[in-house]
């Protein structure tokens, strides 16, 4: 029987729209006790044994048969070799990619990296000093899920940032390492690199151990376990989002040649079975010839079998009255990938509000800001784009405020400080304000 | 028997300094498996039955009696009238506090809250846009711990954000109202509130009752059950941080008057018994003249029992051998609250990295800046200033990257994108990148 792809069709014109959409957009990442309880256990022991803890559950879950911890590291030597030993092409990309993402983020840091400082009328000084982080992990998943596209999106970042010190742990089962991750490892300057992972890794960057060392923010995709681990270890250390499956929502005005839109849908479903791709458009005939697209792509495309579960489980080819409307339910959805497949994306943009990152016109394929583009490829997933923002250099830098009180600002400002914390009971803090002034009145005794 | 407070003595030169020290700061916001249980459950109910589980909640745990829960709707009639009620001074403080919050936020915003973008050599455009969040919900805590000022420092940022709605939550035990914080709510220009409070109050505006509007993000401190929900509903909605006990840092070079930093130490102690306060300073006869201005005052102090518990239980006044290592220990520790009281502060700012707010100079007491200096006084905790940052504007604001690949743009970066996409294995990437090429090559087959 041969392979076929038929994402279901709805209308916004069908009075069940809104129930039949919604049940398709339904994703959940109920959380498993039996993982919850499995991840406290390793947290709580790495966070006793340390080294010896995280070589257990190494050999144990990943077959590898090390005796130290210090093993497990994987030297700038072993980095730079795997950078020599891929092919020509590969090694020029990766560079490539490089210099695009980091000048992306470079501009990413002016515009919103810097300190700042003002003073007001009477001389006191306000403001924000941005400073990097000291020293952070990133997770790199191993096995099928390993790419080397993620180690730049997440360490170049950082590195912009001013991060002192990178640590990634990729984990290698059964001692299988992927040269193009250990590749752009070396091209992103990671720091150092330890083949641990799940959320015994987590663990280990969260708490320190004898080997790893203690980082303040972990970022990275990783599975259920991992996922588990960060949520348990935020405070301690911070952590970026935790990400839930794939999406991309193109928004189609008919204009582009539905072979690309086809494949656009795949680049995502392809992922994995959870992914969704979902497609709105006022134009029915042209719907149709994207469906047609899909059919005659799908047979030749080497993961036709994930790609054809996720456009068969949670696709959707979606007839709207207009672009407008697209754009409504598409701010409604908050996706991940936006695609603004329009002969006029400018005219649609701003009415965009909720989306991760946002691809406009023809000539702009997910897949280009995956790998190239420059931007981050780490996006909010499963509408968390309503309240949260790519992985940026923001996320390696963390702001303090700066306070300089004159003489003469503390006379007004002490007046307003001691009237407020009287009015919440907080002597101690009117009288510190108090104190300041020329003439200092009498403690108020108020209960 | 007298009141004392004597904060222990330390000096860096002692060679059990670190190990002292360290147990001195230790504090851990160990989970408990019973406010967790307990939590869980009222998500899970609040999230299936709604207004009734809310109202069952509050009706048990703040002894309201309401009987639908639109009865616990704050009017903005209400609030109004307890601005117009409290007395004139506290009007003008309230009114006066808010203005230079929003002025210090409206700041923050033109520094790091705009969008940009450039064009690159082939035409391309990248940027980055900067939106407001939808709807937000603040928690203000009920009882003892009600803060007026709270309100303006969650409220405010959001609106020079630019959010949408802002709803208010706040408990109101045996349906005890703070005319202060009403009055705030009034002032801050809160949209919709409600007297609820605890897990069931955070579960309803993370899911959303037939009463209470689901919102975007959660901000605001709370009790433990507080902060276990708002722990469990990350992902679902952002949230800010998670509180731990406040903390104040006085680097001290002697210059100021001991009274001054000794009533510093108190306002920060005053809080509750956990909280900590820290002198640290080179010259000995200081720190002599600060502990006999500690004994002199704490006597009159209303809250001096609290006062007490805290600075014998939790503070220390620390001798160091010089400004410099006083630095150095105050990086180590990423103090929420950071006093250089020094006759020149601007000297040790910059080897200042770690810590929620600085406040430079004798004249800058840290309730200044709890009150109405400007920046926020929502701040990172127990050495989370390693990695977070103070609430502000950028908390209610989410970004989405902006791509514009120009015909010319997609030739050079499909090529880099596709020999990626094959290296991971991802065809219908490459594919993807491959069919924007003027000359399309065959499909690589690589498995």
């Amino acid at each position: 029987m041969p392979i076929t792809a038929t994402a279901v069709r709805l209308s916004t014109a069908s009075s069940t729209f809104e129930a039949d959409f919604k049940a398709r957009l339904h994703w959940s990442a109920a959380a498993d006790a039996a993982i919850e309880q499995r991840v406290a256990d390793i947290l709580l022991d790495v966070q006793h044994r340390g080294d010896a803890a995280v070589l257990e559950y190494t050999q144990r879950f990943d077959a590898l048969n090390a005796v130290t911890l210090a093993e497990l590291e994987l030297t700038q030597a072993e980095l730079k070799a795997a950078f020599e030993a891929i092919p020509a092409v590969q090694r020029e990309a990766l560079q490539a990619a490089a210099a695009r993402v980091r000048s992306y983020h470079e501009a990413q840091k002016k515009a919103c990296g810097e300190s700042w400082s003002y003073v007001d009328a009477d001389g006191t000084l306000l403001g924000q000093k941005v400073t990097p982080l000291d020293r952070v992990g990133i997770y790199v998943p191993g096995g099928k899920a390993a790419y080397p596209s993620s180690v730049l999106m997440n360490a170049i970042p950082a590195h912009v940032a001013g991060v002192g010190e990178i640590i990634m742990v990729v984990p290698t089962p059964k001692g299988e390492k992927n040269a193009l991750v250990l590749a752009a490892a070396y091209v992103a300057g990671v720091t150092r690199a330890f083949t641990v992972g799940g959320a015994q890794a987590v663990a280990a960057l969260a708490y320190g151990t004898q080997t790893i060392p203690k980082v303040d923010k972990i970022t990275g995709p990783g599975n259920a376990y991992v996922a588990a681990a960060k949520r348990r270890v935020f405070g301690t250390v911070g952590i970026d989002m935790i990400a839930g499956p794939s999406e991309i929502l193109v928004l189609a005005d008919g204009s582009t040649p539905p072979d690309w839109v086809a494949m656009d849908l795949f680049s995502q479903a392809e992922h994995d079975e959870l992914a969704q791709s979902i497609l709105l458009c006022p134009d029915l005939a042209y719907i149709e010839l994207v469906q047609q697209s899909i059919n005659r792509l799908l047979p030749d495309m080497p993961r036709r079998e994930i790609i054809a579960k996720s456009l068969n489980g949670r696709g959707a080819l979606i007839h709207t009255r207009d672009m407008d409307e697209a754009c409504a339910i598409s701010n409604a959805i908050a996706p991940e990938h936006l695609e603004v497949s329009s002969r006029d994306p400018q005219r649609w943009e701003p009415l965009l509000k909720h989306a991760g990152a946002i691809f406009l016109g023809a000539y702009t394929s997910e897949s280009l800001g995956d790998y190239c583009a420059g931007p981050n490829h780490v996006l909010p997933t499963s509408g968390t784009a309503r309240f949260s923002s790519p992985l940026g250099v923001y996320d390696f830098q963390k702001r303090s405020s700066l306070i300089e009180v004159s003489e003469a600002g503390a006379q007004t400002l002490g007046l307003i400080a001691a009237e407020l914390a009287y009015g919440e009971g907080l002597q101690a803090h009117a009288r510190a304000a108090e104190l300041r002034l020329a003439t200092v009145p009498p403690m108020r005794m108020n209960p």
